[in-house]
């Protein structure tokens, strides 16, 4: 498995990915998922990719080496748009697993990738480039993209990654987000690689590979744990909690605000509310319904 | 789909779920899923459930009908032991699914229940019921359970969620998960149901039935959005960041927190670590990997 985040805000695009790269859990290695490709000072691409590793190879190698070679028509240095450089992608990758299952159709060799960068004269811009070859970009709406292994590390980006957030808080979000996964799927694993992009820089500004002892990383972890820690203990307290800490003379007139089941201050059982529970062994089952 | 989650700490329960029942995006219906049963004063339990509804209402109505019938040899209200009163609602559940595929073994009816309480003379206990009847209980190290779609909620839990934590707090964990949860997967939804059964009391301190415009449940929203938000933006700085806000004077020397990768101050591109990409046109590609 693999997790990799791209982010797109007003200032630029921040890339993080995993390492940990297994067929099976008998048969772990640590692989890069965050490549860059460039034309200093013209375009810069970030690759992140999650998916069959020999589909990422082939085309990897394909776009690096169509770069290099001045007689190639269609390439990460010609391509006039982002757009097109995540066609270009996802048609080496569906040549590269249309190649693979020639023999053997049954196997699974679909890779997605994440396309990420600027070229002059453009916005910078993300892309998720699905097997198919076809693609999706971010928008101002859902301001990042994710591969693998992805539901873990989405609430806090849900709730943080807006146009505005500063690359720098974008970076940190971007961490915590692999940090949960990592601590939920051991087939997510460090070193994490993270890519700063500032809009018109046209190079990368800074790139990290953290480890779990990195001190960087290991103060990230720490202030993140203790502070979410915090958060929750500093939740607004349930009604009875606040009675309970107030003399008797000065406990407020009950405000409702438990929704549509009756309050109770004394902390006795309040179960009347399920007593109309909605099933009964009468009712006719509804096969389809979970 | 349906998210609930089941919580032991040292000083009771905490049972929340969610209350949207689908077959398939156009036919949307609300259902309770944590339901009470209990002789008073002598055992309570509360079962939650995600999976078939109809396999759900057999289990259910047969629990109920069988505690109250003074005939029946094995009940939730004869049984002597939590685990016996998991394994109980395991047969009825299998029994349940046998029935109902009777005709077309195709048709999916499996329901995973979480089953906890507490019969006087043992300790509280939770219990993780499968489809296949059999079943799992929370454990010190994870003294939590939770079904249905458990990934995005489940980061939160495994931060915070100890056995020494106050029963409140990890029921405003639960509702944190929940939230998180609904706010990724339209197929959980509002009302959430929360149900605190406190360690001895042998019933129900307090139950709540919250939605998105219950007071409370607003306030939690907000004040967990706004924490989370400060929690990022007061991570650990870059230390470029540092560098950049002190007087060039006051600039300490640099200390490398940046793992293998070279740091640089002045900003510039930094991406010869990934020179060294593991990826070659010449290796063997390796097909199972991803």
């Amino acid at each position: 498995m693999t997790y990799c985040v791209a982010i797109k805000v007003n200032d630029g695009l921040v890339f993080a990915g995993d390492t940990r790269t297994a067929a099976g859990v008998d048969d772990v290695r640590t692989y890069n998922k965050l490549h860059v490709l460039e034309v200093p000072g013209e375009r810069v691409f970030v690759i992140l990719s999650a998916g069959n590793l020999a589909t990422t190879q082939y085309v990897l190698a394909h776009a690096r080496r169509e770069m290099n070679d001045p007689n190639v028509a269609v390439s990460l240095r010609t391509v006039r748009h982002m757009f097109d450089a995540a066609d270009y992608l996802g048609q080496l990758s569906v040549r590269a697993q249309k190649q693979a299952t020639e023999s053997n159709m049954n196997v699974n060799v679909e890779t997605t990738l994440i396309l990420g960068g600027q070229i002059t004269g453009e916005d910078p811009a993300i892309y998720m480039i699905y097997p198919l070859g076809n693609c999706i970009s971010a928008s101002p709406e859902t301001p990042f993209l994710q591969i693998g292994e992805i539901k873990y590390g989405k609430p806090i980006l849900d709730r943080f990654v807006r146009s505005q957030v500063k690359l720098e808080d974008a970076a940190r979000c971007a961490l915590v987000s692999l940090d949960s996964t990592m601590r939920s799927n051991i087939s997510v694993g460090p070193p994490v690689d993270v890519a700063i992009l500032p809009r018109d820089a046209l190079a990368i500004s800074h790139s990290l590979r953290l480890d779990f002892d990195t001190p960087y990383y290991a103060s990230l972890k720490d202030a993140w744990g203790r502070q979410l820690e915090n958060a929750v203990r500093n939740l607004p307290k349930f009604d009875w909690e606040v009675q309970q800490s107030l003399p008797l003379s000065a406990q407020p007139v009950p405000v409702s605000t438990m929704g549509q089941q009756q309050r109770q201050q004394d902390g006795s059982s309040q179960q009347q509310g399920w007593q109309g529970d909605s099933w009964s062994p009468d009712s006719d089952p509804d096969n389809g319904f979970r």
